[in-house]
């Protein structure tokens, strides 16, 4: 194994994108809960709904003899919408799912500004469109509506307060069947009283 | 360039998985109208629908000294829903897009049975999920409820009629501007007399 300059090695495990920011695997394990969750919920028949593959520009394809060619020369592109999208209680969801360390704010820059928008054009549209927070040091999950984080996409900042977050947002119960029961939170922000 | 047994020259132009099945660039020709038609969409802020990005499975990245690496082994996979969701008139929709050559009969072949599972649960949740088929031969576009589609997943043959399409499905205007204006026929499918 070669060490390269920068101290990174060569052909190292595969990350995902989202985790070469430093956060290490983190925002995986948290990914991977609500990947389970929706698991359970398509198996009960309660919502459909899928993490969006990520997409990877194709650059060069080398055949193998095979069917199918092996794909030698590829890149993580910038997604251009959210995490997840599917259907539930006959209404389009559509939602960012993030994780911080920070104890006090959540910090808007590691959602893209178009991802945003695309929250607040599906809300305006009529579907439930949130972001899914999770703030590690807690182990406390929220989801918060388009509107909200839009408000706060405007500040100088870019970041929105963990006070905020509590009092605007709903807490998502975790359990170990449904990891992360972000529904639970979806029905009281969203079907209550109706 | 080095000719390979089979006759397939390495790193050829880069092809969608779909086109690798003999239908040439036919499909991406098709896709890509759908793909702008649905920019106009959400330009006019009728609709939010995305194609969804091909699934690959990443196994090797290398590093570049760049902040991202190159991918210099990845492969195409098997995509677990259809191409493309959204939101219309504050409903859920999902279809799936396959253009044909065959003039009696759309072949059922290329589409995986997990494929219009899918599409049957969509319809089952109350959402609007349908099949968008060209007829290559005709230059003919018709959405197909997934009603349909499921009745002849369990034939034999597993082939839908032209006739069949002809009578139960919407016929899809098409035009310089909306290449294909599926959203009329989807209201003509879904939303008369509402």
């Amino acid at each position: 194994m070669i060490n390269y300059p920068n101290g990174v090695k060569k052909n190292k495990k595969v990350q995902h994108p989202k985790t070469f920011d430093g956060n290490k695997n983190r925002g995986m394990v948290f990914e991977d809960k609500i990947n389970t969750s929706n698991e359970i919920y398509r198996t009960k028949n309660v919502a459909i709904i899928y993490k969006k593959p990520t997409p990877i520009k194709v650059v060069k394809i080398t055949n193998t003899g095979l069917k199918q060619g092996k794909i030698t020369e590829a890149y993580y592109e910038r997604p251009s919408t959210t995490d997840y999208n599917g259907i539930y209680r006959q209404k389009y969801i559509d939602f960012e799912a993030k994780e911080t360390l920070n104890k006090t704010s959540f910090p808007m820059h590691n959602i893209h500004a178009h991802q945003i928008e695309h929250l607040s054009r599906i809300k305006a549209m009529g579907g439930i469109s949130f972001l899914i927070v999770s703030f590690r040091a807690f182990n406390e999950v929220y989801i918060l509506d388009a509107g909200v984080v839009e408000k706060y996409n405007h500040t100088t900042r870019r970041s929105i307060p963990y006070e905020v977050i509590k009092k605007e947002g709903i807490l998502v119960p975790q359990g170990y069947v449904i990891r992360i029961d972000y529904l639970k939170a979806v029905d009281e922000l969203y079907f209550k009283e109706k």
